[in-house]
């Protein structure tokens, strides 16, 4: 179970996600090949992955919508409440409190931490606002096990540090600072500025092959 | 110069943010493993990547710091000024607006586009906000090349094949859909539901994993 790799989770919340909308469509079943097209993998790729789940589709009608959602349901998703804290809730942390808030039934977003004592004791997106020195007691009383990562870059590794001694087993980090943390603890690392300079920088080469396109078409006219 | 692999660009933005903090810290060389360390990969990659930049360092001293951050600049980063749009202003979209504008010199979000007529003609963060149906005509005067999908998962596709028609060439996508583009463009996709999902699943692989490691600690009291 735990040795399934960090990709595969991925790829199986796109399937799962996929599935939610067949079923909205009122899809009873899909192909993998279906189902790879629309989430931009091989077929022979899902098959893989949900091999992981045990479950097989009957090749002569794919995969039951419903049943392999349920599948990946169960396989993904906590069966009790997980909760999960927020440290800094500057702009990228208030639309990410108010962006997960509500989104999964099970996954719910207890607390957040602040440097800034105007905010402390205050609910911020219906959430409560702590200093994050009291992290430690907050993260023990709400049993938090998710830590989101929205400070500045200069504190991430302290508010990472003081996450993981209070009990935080995966993190996900929107501060773009390589986070040291034990091998038992998953990083999920959210860089926006570097998915902007790669959009950036691809848009450009795009651009500039477009001239040398112009140029054969020249040749061949 | 085209065929660069997508990850290579996202671990010269890594590095650079490194060699940008190392140049402030006053460090003047760096190692290619002290980098590499830094950077969560191997020293091998690194020298790699670096290749491709035409850019080697001297064994004795490793890199120096600010040639190899201006080469990395000058590769990576538009010579002239680049614009972006963004196609919805909720709480997503205001973040990143407020998170992108200031932070590199030569990118600017030039416009903003929404379905909601109370925004438009209005200044958002700085940043005027026209209907989606005159993005053709802003795109095209402003000469964007970025367009970044922060609407309705439903909206996206429509958003996206609006931009690629007003010449938009790399797409930094929020929306939980798989984008469906021409080869010459590239998306980057930005899944935030996705990212919080790993980060809660691995946490509780995390938990799941610790009674078995107190059960060998007691074999071998």
């Amino acid at each position: 179970m735990e040795k399934i790799p960090h990709r595969t989770i991925g790829r199986l919340t796109l399937y799962w996600r996929i599935l939610r909308d067949l079923a909205g469509e009122n899809h009873s079943h899909v192909y993998s090949h279906a189902l790879a097209s629309r989430s931009r993998v091989t077929a022979a790729q899902v098959r893989r992955d949900l091999m992981v789940l045990g479950y097989t589709g009957t090749p002569a009608r794919g995969y039951d919508v419903h049943k392999l959602k349920h599948h990946i349901e169960v396989f993904l998703f906590p069966a009790e409440e997980q909760r999960a804290v927020i440290a800094g809730v500057g702009n990228i942390g208030r639309a990410l409190l108010k962006f997960f808030n509500g989104r999964r039934p099970k996954l719910r977003i207890a607390a957040s931490f602040e440097r800034n004592p105007d905010k402390f004791n205050r609910l911020i997106q219906g959430c409560p606002c702590h200093s994050i020195e009291e992290a430690g007691e907050v993260i023990r009383n709400t049993q938090a096990t998710v830590g989101i990562i929205a400070v500045p870059d200069e504190e991430a590794q302290f508010v990472a540090d003081t996450f993981v001694a209070s009990g935080i087993r995966g993190i996900l980090n929107f501060a773009r600072t390589p986070l040291h943390v034990p091998p038992d603890v998953y990083v999920e690392d959210v860089d926006l500025a570097m998915s902007m300079d790669k959009a950036a920088y691809f848009a450009r080469q795009s651009l500039k092959s477009e001239p040398s396109k112009a140029v054969i078409k020249e040749i061949h006219l």
